[in-house]
C-alpha cells in the first residue's frame, strides 16, 4: 500500500480492525474522514478518546456509562425489584428502546462459553448475587437464545431458584412480522412448544 | 438514547455520521471501541487526527498525500508522458493494486454533474491542462462508467483533442469473471461495441 501516504495507511489500518469493516471499507472511511471539515474529523477522534477514557461499569448493574451509577439504576422511578439479566449494554439499549420495561438491569458483560473458556468468574455474576440479597421479586434471564446465552440462563436459573426468587425468560418464538417459511426449524419448534392458549 | 452516557451518545452520534455507518453499526463500534486497551483507542483517535491534519494535494497529480509530491510522481521511473485521469484517489489506488501500470496519474478530486451542479472547474482539470503542456505522449481517461464519468470523459476528449495528444478511454465491458447472466444490458451492450478480433 506504498501506493499511500504514511498517515492514509495508517489510518486505513486503524479502521479495519473494527468489527466488520474490511479493507476497502476502512479506505473509504479514511478518505470520507480526509475529506471532512478538520473540526469534524477532530471532533469524531475526541469523540473516541473521551467515550474511552470516561466510560466505567455502573457500580449497580455494570453496565457501562459514565457516572458511578447508570441513568437506568439512578432512576428512582424505576422499579429495583424487577431485574432483567442482559450479555451487554446493547441488549440493555435494545429493551430500553421499547420504552415498556419499567425494572432495572444487570448486564453480566458476557456469557458462560466452555467453547471459549469463558466460565461463571469470567462474567458479571458475582456482582448478581449480591444484588439478590437486597429486596428482589423477579429476574427475567435475557441473555441470547444461543447456546451461551442457553447455557447462561440455566446456570443462572439453577443458582438463583434456591434463594425462593421468581426466575423467569424471555420468550423464543417467531419474531413478529417473520414468515415462516424463512424461520429456522428450532425457532418453530420453541414457538410451537411455547404456544399459549387464545 | 438517554439510556447510554453522554460519552456513548456522542460517540455513536460521530460514528453514525461516517458513509454507510448506520446507527446500529455505530453502537457495534462504539461498544467495540469501549471495550479496546485504552492505548489502542488512542492509536484510532491519533489516526483520524493525524491523517486529517498532514494529509493534502500533491503538486503534481492532486492524489491524496503527506508529502509535496505523491510516492508516484516523485518516482523517477513512472513515465510522465503517459497520464491516466481517474477521479478519486480511491481509483488510482484500485489501478496501483495491479502493479502494471507505469505511468502517472491525475486525480480529478470529482467528475463533471450537472444534477449535483459540479462543473468542470470545480474539479481539478485545470491542474491537468497545465500538465498537458509539458512532454505528455497520451491521456488516458479512466474516470467511472457512471453518467458522471462518461460526461467527464466526453469533455475531457473534446479539450484535448485539439492539443495533438492521444487521449483514451479504457475499456467497459463484461468484468472478468462475470457471469453474462447476471450482467446488465447496458454493459453487455458495450462489450459487444468493443468486441476485439483474436
Amino acid at each position: 500500500m506504498d501506493y499511500f501516504s504514511g498517515y492514509i495507511s495508517a489510518l486505513v489500518g486503524q479502521l479495519s480492525k473494527l468489527p466488520g469493516i474490511g479493507n476497502k471499507t476502512a479506505q473509504r472511511l479514511a478518505f470520507h474522514i480526509m475529506s471532512m471539515p478538520k473540526e469534524q474529523a477532530h471532533e469524531l477522534a475526541d469523540a473516541i478518546r473521551d467515550a474511552r477514557e470516561n466510560v466505567r461499569y455502573c457500580k449497580t448493574c455494570c453496565t457501562l456509562t459514565d457516572a458511578e451509577y447508570c441513568p437506568v439504576c439512578s432512576n428512582p422511578e424505576r422499579d429495583a425489584s424487577t431485574i432483567m439479566v442482559v450479555e451487554t449494554a446493547r441488549d440493555l439499549a435494545a429493551y430500553e428502546k421499547t420504552g415498556r420495561y419499567s425494572g432495572v438491569y444487570h448486564v453480566l458483560q458476557g456469557a458462560i462459553s466452555p467453547m471459549l473458556g469463558i466460565g461463571p468468574d469470567d462474567i458479571r455474576l458475582k456482582e448478581l448475587m449480591q444484588r439478590l440479597q437486597g429486596d428482589v421479586k423477579e429476574v427475567i434471564i435475557a441473555t441470547n437464545s444461543s447456546l451461551e446465552g442457553e447455557t447462561t440462563a440455566m446456570y443462572l436459573s439453577k443458582l438463583i431458584k434456591p434463594t425462593g426468587i421468581k426466575v423467569t425468560r424471555i420468550a423464543s418464538g417467531v419474531p413478529v412480522g417473520g414468515d415462516l417459511e424463512y424461520i429456522d426449524e428450532v425457532t418453530l419448534l420453541r414457538a410451537l412448544e411455547g404456544r399459549t392458549e387464545l
